[in-house]
């Protein structure tokens, strides 16, 4: 991975390095080379060239999430901009963004360029609406499943399409794949949610409850609103109002999304979208690249971080 | 203009739109048409798609330069993070970013893409160096010269370049084009510098004197710091150091930098270029388009805003 995200200015590269090589499930380079395999490519190694592209984009936005965000703990390590400051972070993403991109453009089919500058686009624009509606929370589940489309969603389906374009698949695999990573990354999200409010804050990598904190529209939240009433009801809408939040109203928060049954809901929810991403895999004649797909769409409903 | 940059999210055209709307001198667009044109283009409407790639690009770097910089007033305007604030004006930038590379990738020719894809690559390592070195003051000119070609002068370039490969140039005039575009975008940030100090506030647009109190790396600096000696040499160092200035200090290193003859180097280095970036043009025969060009450089040194 470290082929090409090296920049001749060691300050970038210490700054990529951070947030590259700082683990992380590295779930969108396999999408993009099982992808490929599914649709028949024999062994190429520019495929892994191609892989790197959608993780050097996620290392981009995650830079420039926790700029936005003010995250202090990343994949378990200080975010970048508590270290480097605002300015390093929101230079050394954009430049990840453009070895992303560039990387695009090595490739002879123009789709796999076009398909990234897509993504780039929608996520910049999902990233926008986030931040709109921790100002002025609008919780509904549309408004969420359109804000985690662009966010998320996008480079995870883009991931896959890249990969079946690489391979010289057909239209209708490379729209079933397409459709299968929306799946899997509209579930990825949902279950990223849970874990913000379930998860053990070491085992995540990350602080637990950070989504509340910052207002973040999230699907627990928008099904908690949706199922809790009266009382209960007015207390969760005036903690959401307010900036900061006790341990106890955290612990209180959650407590009312389990009992409401707004954690089963969402879980229940991503169980279904990775039942029909699976589901669409199946135009593919069964082989153990096919299984690699379906058995990562597991992954995603049952990671614990 | 507005075609493309439109998001379906109000929010980020109110904040493109600022930028792209405040004026400014549309230089890069008319580099791209005129280029196209020197190479034979007659009439075909995409080249003024292809032109808004350049002033997008350069827009987006406005937008993330004010948030690196902490510029309050660009093209006569509040800059967008003192509206909008840092977060969005981040990913405004992003979109921004993302639409041109978008665009980039909409033409059949991949050296379009490409290009645009290392020039954004360039830009965010100039700034990068831009930020280390006005922390850490190394005023050589070889360093200055390495920053403003990625800084400014890589996009200038490649704006000449798509251009030409965009109208079906040879090798030699695409090549062409590149060099004078280097020369011209060299010539271009000199004389943004000589501004920074000696231009009208109200016609520049910006405030004067910022690169002296943001300690940027810039010609006159430089050249002054060679040509002054003894007693002033020091006071300018110290000045050099020092975080936010008085208008005397500001005043006294005009004065010096104006009676060392820097100003006077920093012009005549930025003509120097220009005529040898005519010259290159020569290898295409006389015509109107070439004129244009050539006069385009003109302006680049003769400007004072």
């Amino acid at each position: 991975m470290s082929r090409y995200y090296a920049s001749n200015i060691p300050f970038i590269n210490e700054i990529s390095g951070h947030i590259l090589f700082a683990g992380g499930k590295k779930i969108r380079p396999l999408l993009a080379v099982f992808s490929a395999k599914l649709c028949g490519l024999n062994t190429d190694g520019k495929v892994y060239d191609l892989a790197l592209i959608p993780e050097y984009l996620h290392a981009a936005s995650l830079l420039h999430d926790d700029v936005v965000d003010g995250g202090k703990l990343r994949r378990g390590k200080p975010s970048a901009y508590e270290i480097w400051g605002n300015q390093g972070t929101v230079l050394a993403g954009d430049f990840l963004y453009a070895k992303a991109i560039e990387l695009a453009t090595r490739f002879s089919d123009i789709r796999i360029a076009r398909t990234i500058a897509e993504t780039v686009e929608l996520m910049s624009e999902g990233e926008v609406l986030q931040l709109l509606h921790a100002k002025e929370p609008n919780f509904d589940e549309k408004t969420y499943l359109d804000i985690i489309y662009r966010k998320t969603t996008a480079l995870i389906s883009a991931s896959c399409k890249i990969g079946a374009v690489f391979a010289g698949g057909d239209d209708k695999e490379i729209s079933a794949l397409s459709d299968y990573g929306f799946y899997l990354g509209q579930a990825f999200q949902m279950i990223d949610d849970l874990l913000d409010y379930t998860a053990d804050s070491g085992e995540l990598g990350k602080a637990i409850g950070t989504d509340l904190a910052e207002g973040k529209l999230t699907l627990p939240l928008v099904a908690g609103l949706e199922m809790a009433a009266g009382a209960e009801k007015e207390r969760l809408l005036l903690i959401l109002k307010k900036k900061g939040h006790t341990k106890e109203e955290l612990d209180w928060v959650r407590d009312l999304l389990d009992t409401t049954g707004a954690f089963r809901y969402t879980r229940q929810k991503a169980e279904g979208l990775i039942e029909a991403g699976c589901g669409i895999l199946d135009i593919f004649k069964p082989s153990w690249e096919r299984d690699v797909l379906k058995g990562l769409a597991r992954f995603v409903i049952e990671r614990r971080k």
